[in-house]
């Protein structure tokens, strides 16, 4: 039971999806932010590598609901599907991805921790393997945004299924995105 | 100067404006978000203590520029104005506010801290005082966001002025709101 009373079965309307029913007001955007940082078109980082950033920031917040559901949108977006999903959030450091991704996501585990934990020598490690000032900007975004989401979610205590519903619902957010 | 070459003075556009002049493809749900949650209209919470949860989550995040931005926003549009954000900032605990502002303050604190850190004791505090399902909602979300807001200004290293120009972004914020 979440903490609140969302007016609606919150099996059929699991984490994110009972609060942005219940408040379409705040949704709106909330739905907008996600599509334009994970979806929309981008000149280098692609959408399964942006939804690997937010599943593996929300792995560090241990939020079940954004980590499999992000998890998942990534894996049907990947070439190497959950295998490399599982290997990113077992531990970037030995998993198979682009020095810039290692360095990105080592960004995005500072933002985690706390803003000012991004230090420049970070960022200059990502710049010294490529990473521009767009990748930069939308890796500390995308974790900072999942640093809300992943709290609006937990913080109102909302219900997260085992494991069923998350491919389902990644095959829907890859056809029709977050704004459909 | 700020991890990323945002394309600007960054003196005149400090702490969350130049990530926003940089990015608007982003900066538009941002906005979008920030006037829903924090001055739409809304049946109990005025905007004034709607940018109180805003500044002490801020402060709790220690993030100067998001911190002393919203503390101005909020003394702008309270009775007491800076007096008692002071108050708050320093301690809910003992601050002349409502039983019911405390409890959902103390809502905010847990939201901050992580989002499982909210207990159904606190959000049974908070309607023990007569808080509501919306106050919940929207503290937890606006507490959220600020932990998203706050990484994103200094996960960037963005600038932030000592104390000056706060109370003239106030004044423009209170009259336009945050999509003008």
């Amino acid at each position: 039971m979440a903490h609140i009373d969302l007016g609606l079965d919150e099996k059929a309307f699991p984490g994110i999806t009972g609060p942005m029913r219940y408040r379409p007001e705040t949704a709106k955007p909330l739905n907008a932010l996600a599509e334009v940082l994970l979806r929309a078109p981008h000149p280098t980082l692609t959408p399964g590598e942006r939804e690997l950033i937010a599943a593996y920031v929300s792995g560090l917040n241990e939020c079940r609901f954004c980590c499999a559901s992000h998890s998942a949108f990534a894996a049907a977006q990947l070439p190497t599907g959950m295998t490399l999903v599982d290997q990113v959030r077992a531990d970037p450091d030995t998993a198979p991805i682009s020095a810039k991704l290692r360095a990105l996501l080592r960004i995005a585990a500072a933002v985690q921790a706390g803003g000012r934990q991004v230090t420049t020598e970070l960022v200059e490690a990502a710049r010294a393997e490529g990473g521009t000032d767009l990748e930069i900007h939308d890796t500390v975004l995308i974790a900072a945004a999942f640093c809300m989401f992943n709290r609006y979610v937990d913080g109102l205590g909302t219900f997260a299924p085992e494991g069923e519903g998350y491919e389902a619902t990644a095959a829907r957010i890859v056809a029709h995105g977050y704004t459909a």
